[in-house]
């Protein structure tokens, strides 16, 4: 399987960006990985790597990268030899089957949309993303990709969730859940309230509305929400957990008790904090376009690049973009 | 000062509101409780209590209750002798200077506009909550009483912030931020980022685009957004709290050495706990209306219950509502 990689996108590339290919194909070694981005730049990171390795890494030279600032749509369209749209453009023409960046988040989107075309049936794509919760994944959609949006979005969003979550997450008969401020009948707005009819009437598993404070209790296998309100709860997970790692440094600084204590515990917090490590569980798919296409965290090192690559391939190797239009196909027989 | 609390409403009442009301009044000496709710379920509570406490705490009959699930709309208009409309028609008519409640928030909300009524010039209210973050607090509206917005409210929004964080929680000068799906002035969909402008252009101290990473490090001292996504983030980390104390439990369940580090760790986790504990810091002001009306947590025990008597009695000591007028005026010279 050949993957195509952003080489030039993220905080932390090319360095872990070509560092995350090398470790994906050893990983995998059914994969080949085309490295896009400047020449010279990726060559000298891949100048102390053993010739064996390198024969499953292809430079790729792009002469352009996109900002993580830039104006998502007019760099994509403008920036035509950037890493990013010549991966995808790699993807569309079937040169590679997947792709994989760290980089501007708004430009995967509209590069996805813009360059690889959108699924038929699909009106606008969603990003997700597998949440841990206490006792399994809950598959999160759309943290981003469409701000705002229409009913028949979320419907989408609520059939692409199925496919995701069946096929790639493993999950049987996944039930789905529509994010509301409330569990009532009478909650949501218009948009909220017409998508649930939708929903409803479909041959989902249709959990019903949940609220926030249900998500992180593995209620429901799939969540789905309009994409300003995913962001918004994803972000606001990752800040949490941030600002409680450093209040406890915090604390641990001026008392000494609990620093004992702390000893005791390192093994338990490390395998917690495994348990909600992004990076580690990286790779967050756009899904509605018509092509493997995955995102990275931005400040993704290595493992995050390997492991957003092992997803790409998983979604490959599922035929992931074949499921959703049969997912589609179901949809529509309501 | 008199203070009409619904006696009735919340997972434990009137056992626990009854309580609550005493333990307000035996804290604040200026203090007496309007008691609304069925007499004999009302009086049986007091029954314990010494007679000089019951000076300050008066019965009022009201022979209907709403209940949480029901329609908030309804319920408040045909329950015209219901313990929470009756409470909040003593503010209205002047028997009582401000009410809490800790029943249906939707009917909260129904109340204090059709009740109490609109302030002039705020055309929908909203419920704010004072986060605990990293080194202070972030009052963060709505957080549920306008599920979808116009950017004249989300505008309206960040001028009762200035106000309630300002005049009640004491910053000088706060910062306001907007929530957004990221930083960039291109973030946004059409509703937020004509509120940034809004807001831009007025007196207020603006921050800018905030997203929900920043929350927990204090970056802010007021958060706007709409009531949907408020709530989803407030619920959120309400069950993200909850969730990681039952995973705290469950992993000290099979382990032995964690146990004992826990034990000299519990200073520290308890003081963790008080900093986040929404109980003991309860009471969650409706802005916008036309008195000082305080709605509790539906699982308010009595502390919490006393807590939000006390935000009420602030609240009317600081001239809640002439200040949120003068706010307005302010907003209006832009």
């Amino acid at each position: 399987m050949i993957l195509a990689l952003d080489a030039m996108g993220g905080d932390h590339a090319p360095k872990e960006t070509c560092l995350g290919a090398i470790e994906a194909c050893e990983l995998h070694s059914d994969l080949e990985v085309l490295l896009v981005g400047d020449e010279n730049l990726i060559k000298k990171e891949l100048s102390s790597v053993e010739k064996n390795a390198l024969k499953r890494l292809h430079v790729v030279h792009a002469e352009e990268s996109i900002g993580m600032n830039e104006l998502p749509t007019v760099a994509i369209r403008k920036k035509r030899h950037s890493s990013m749209r010549v991966a995808m453009q790699m993807v569309r023409s079937g040169e590679a089957q997947g792709c994989v960046s760290a980089g501007n988040t708004g430009a995967i989107v509209a590069g996805g949309v813009l360059v690889i075309g959108r699924i038929q049936g699909i009106d606008r794509p969603a990003l997700g993303v597998a949440l841990p919760t206490l006792n399994k994944d809950t598959f999160l959609l759309d943290v981003g990709a469409t701000v705002r949006c229409k009913p028949v979005n979320l419907y989408q969003f609520a059939l692409m969730g199925d496919f995701y979550a069946k096929h790639i997450l493993g999950v049987n008969s996944p039930n789905i859940a529509l994010l509301s401020n409330g569990t009532e009948e009478i909650k949501g707005d218009e948009v909220v309230s017409a998508a649930r009819d939708l929903i409803k009437s479909s041959h989902l598993n249709f959990y019903g509305y949940l609220e926030g404070d249900s998500i992180p209790f593995s209620v429901a296998d799939v969540v789905v929400c309009d994409g300003f309100t995913g962001n918004a709860l994803l972000k606001f997970a990752e800040g949490l957990g941030q600002a409680i790692y450093s209040i406890l440094k915090e604390e641990m600084g001026h008392r000494v008790l609990p620093k004992v204590g702390m000893m005791f515990m390192l093994p338990m917090l490390k395998d917690l904090w495994t348990r909600f490590d992004y990076e580690k569980r990286g790779g967050t798919p756009l899904l509605g376009v018509n092509g493997a296409v995955i995102k990275a965290h931005g400040r993704s090192k290595s493992t995050a690049i390997k492991s957003a690559l092992s997803v790409a391939r998983s979604f490959v190797l599922q035929q992931g973009v074949e499921l959703i239009k049969q997912e589609l196909e179901q949809g529509g027989e309501r």
